[in-house]
């Protein structure tokens, strides 16, 4: 199932006990329509606070509802903020997450002097202008396979030496009016690896970091080097790839 | 000044007792950063729930600061569903309302099977296919100088005869992808006549009502003859004209 959902109330994707996650709210559901105890499997586990337009879900269930039907069903029951948006019966063998080959996220930046009102839970705010081709410019420099040592979360690059090769396929910035919008694809992303990406590009966009700087970024395999974790508000999980 | 608001909070523009309202709150930051009682006027006293791009707002002020300054700081303690766009002095006698020599307002339709789940406060999700063309073939009988009695709230049409005669400069529907947007541009609107209007619209994208449906509607003067008052969500006011 491909699946929607605003992260603004929402504790992340993942199952933590006490917390309202988007995991926690389509098992509950699946209980409801199907009557069964599912695992649910999700091809991005996104933070805290994280949209998706394009997350993808599977599971197995002996419900004997056809795919659509089945879709129909939770999203009668799912709260406003998550949404099944297609289904379909799997090939056997098939795991949202382990089958995928790349996934999509966009941050969105809000660029302007003043707050946005409308959709500003889906965009980060940021006042000091953009040169958004120069981003672009010092993104390429991390397109291709890379050690993201620094730009992983910090527990993630310091316990896990070499874990941290990953191969990004495409990272573009472009602006679209007040909007500054980062798209980054890979195989698989280290956990904040695109808010660190986005948060160090921000220090190009304002001139304070050049390509050259994003170069030595990437090869000092320190976190400390890189750019700010950015909010999670402007990211989304827009797409995953499979064969 | 010009005002931009998320309505999904707000009991409307208008002052009353005990609810959160948009002027209020623009009052309450006024009164915290001048010191003074200000009474402010909006173009339009748009409903609970309706939200705005260009809402239109003048008061009159002892402030020594100039416009942008106090602009930037009532920004500073707004809540972050309102915010001023653009401040500037006004002539004497200028008046938010009764200067306002036209109002625009969209209305946007989410027109697919699945709910919208990003972005879902700012539209009426509409699940039936609308046929945006007959809508905006429909909507021409609309334009011009006519009694729009049928299309103004029940106690306005009733209790003030005559009083019910408004000039629709435009109106126009079109489809982008699954939105359906309606624009409707007046000298100025009954209380809830873009959510009637719209509501009739509808019956035509159906194809449940005629072009000339909607004539004999208008020319009925009858309230009980349109479509119902459609939700506030999809409704936004996004432009006020001045001379």
């Amino acid at each position: 199932m491909t699946v929607q959902y605003d992260g603004t109330n929402f504790a992340g994707f993942q199952v933590q006990t006490g917390q309202r996650t988007v995991q926690g709210v389509l098992e509950t559901a699946l209980r409801r329509i199907t009557g069964e105890s599912i695992r649910i499997v999700g091809a991005g586990r996104t933070d805290r606070g994280v949209h998706a337009t394009g997350q993808v879900i599977s599971f197995q269930s002996g419900t004997s509802l056809a795919p659509r039907a089945l879709q129909h069903a939770l999203n009668a029951v799912l709260p406003e903020d998550v949404a099944i948006i297609t289904a379909a019966e799997a090939e056997p063998g098939f795991h949202a997450r382990f089958s995928a080959r790349a996934r999509e996220y966009r941050y969105t930046i809000w660029n302007a002097a003043e707050r946005p009102v409308l959709g500003r839970q889906y965009v980060l705010h940021w006042r000091a202008y953009l040169d958004a081709a120069a981003m672009d410019r010092a993104a390429q420099v991390l397109v291709g396979e890379h050690d993201f040592a620094a730009f992983a979360g910090a527990s993630e690059a310091s316990e896990r030496p070499r874990r941290t090769i990953r191969t990004m396929y495409r990272l573009r910035c472009w602006r679209d009016g007040h909007r500054v919008i980062v798209q980054a694809v890979a195989d698989a992303f280290l956990p904040h690896m695109v808010r660190n990406v986005v948060g160090t590009l921000l220090l190009v966009g304002m001139h304070r970091a050049s390509v050259e700087d994003v170069a030595r970024i990437l090869a000092s395999r320190d976190r400390r080097q890189a750019g700010a974790t950015i909010p999670p508000r402007g990211l989304c999980l827009t797409r995953v790839e499979y064969d």
